[in-house]
């Protein structure tokens, strides 16, 4: 069977392709083309109208990137603040990925556990005799323990589903918890990183299981180390373009086929304008050219994804 | 302005209760009347007909435990397995039970940074001018640092809204991380402990503010333990009655007034006849039981709440 790992693998190698495009859809940076028509299309409802624009765009989004990509990871949050209508939006959004040929990764970021991770697991991993799952891989929370992975294994095992685990995070207050020392002198999200490897009970055809870390992109080093440490977790690296480390901050995440990650980018791919005092009218041609580049430079970086 | 903490306190106070009634609709368990009747009215969906039958049997388990609880806990998971007409239930269960006076937390675990965490925070804990937030307060998971909280208490200020963040959790794997020693020797959920209760920057009149943690009632000497630990934060208890314990394993959660603590049963109250071949006709009477049971047995344990 093959595991979400053989997934990637496989669609980063057919592609030529390690990007993962983050779909954060901000109101506030819809084209403002976009937003008046979905208000016409939806007068009676301004929340509505939000929802379909923000469908819109992304679906758009999708069809500009799907060349250069592989993946795209829908923000839940921005979804579920437009409650109904955004989760409506969300669905089909990620139907049409799916159609597109996308693999989709709901950065929900969950974190529960039995029963209820279950429920969560068949919420967005299981599909049935009518529909394919929403999605083929989740961000998920392990403070919990194996108790809140394991339920999402089965679930999104008969379809190739898989997590992402948080294991090192970029924000400033990640330290809080993650970089805390056990008694050994390891940082509490190494210990995170070998459990994580470790819950790979079956590592595919391609090396990599179904069980993959998110790890940030602001440390170089720790990306090195980390996957040298989870030789059998496909690593999803967001943050891309944000902090402007470039191709070369991420080398560390790739193994020696050039295998192994799947490097996110969000506003500087989505919102190349979010700078800028106003949206270009050809927005579309700036979200094309910034995907290419992003796919380009990452390629030059690895040379081929074997 | 009033804390989350101070609402609990004078809610808690007022109706000498501190029963949290836990909402996880599981279809499997719900009367097989209710689950007809949803049936014949929408007969063209399954999965609308689930949801309209567990948006009524929520609303109906409210008006049944609203004289013995001070609040509800919606386990958002359930809902979302049913996606949008789900998420639409949840939204009419969380409008119901507020209109019943009761205090909503969202059981919705989320755990995210910056503005998505804004997001998450202005789906379920803003208000608008037309609508009231969605719920009082939501669970969430720190292990991304204060990142992670920040926003939430941004979010809940206006409204006296807060979160429950993962202290210590009851499950078997809880360990793998929770339990895990630093350099000192203080494992990582007392480190978590430490923070939460120093993120109440504001205590409110009550003495508590809007930052409470989550702490499982399996291990009574942490309950005791952890409520020294965090004076200004009011301690949620889950899985009352499932393990077992009773009163006396959740009396260390408590303060000398009586008060700091939320005690939440899920399964044991609201479908009482989880164990038994089949649901009693007369299942209404046997959820009043239970809930009346729990408030009476706290409500010995504690004396009188202060």
């Amino acid at each position: 069977m093959m595991t979400f790992g053989d997934r990637v693998v496989s669609l980063v190698k057919k592609k030529q392709s390690a990007v993962c495009v983050g779909l954060d859809p901000r109101s506030a940076w819809i084209p403002p083309s976009l937003m008046k028509e979905s208000m016409l299309r939806n007068e009676a409802s301004p929340i509505a109208a939000q929802a379909d624009a923000i469908r819109e765009f992304c679906c758009r989004v999708i069809d500009l990137v799907e060349p250069f990509a592989v993946a795209v990871k829908p923000q839940f949050a921005f979804f579920e603040a437009l409650h109904v209508p955004g989760i409506a939006a969300l669905m089909e959004v990620c139907r049409y990925a799916r159609m597109r040929g996308l693999l989709i990764i709901a950065d929900a970021k969950r974190g529960d556990i039995d029963t209820t991770a279950t429920a969560y697991a068949q919420a967005y991993l299981s599909g049935t005799a009518m529909d394919p799952p929403v999605a083929d891989s989740i961000t998920i929370n392990a403070y919990m323990g194996y108790d809140g992975v394991a339920p999402f294994l089965v679930e999104g095992a008969p379809t190739g589903g898989g997590v992402f685990v948080l294991v090192k995070t970029s924000n400033p207050s990640s330290a809080d918890f993650q970089d805390l020392l056990d008694q050994e002198g390891v940082p509490i999200y190494e210990r995170m990183a070998q459990k994580v490897n470790s819950w790979n009970k079956t590592h595919g055809s391609s090396g990599y299981g179904s069980v993959g870390a998110v790890v940030g992109a602001t440390w170089p080093q720790h990306l090195a180390a980390l996957r040298i440490a989870m030789p059998h977790s496909i690593i999803l690296v967001p943050g891309y373009g944000a902090q402007g480390g470039g191709a070369e901050s991420v080398r560390g995440a790739f193994d020696s086929r050039g295998q192994g990650a799947l490097i996110t980018a969000s506003r500087s791919v989505v919102f190349p304008w979010a700078k800028q005092p106003s949206v270009p009218v050809h927005w579309e041609q700036s979200i094309v050219h910034e995907a290419q580049l992003m796919r380009d430079d990452l390629r030059n970086l690895v040379g081929e994804y074997r």
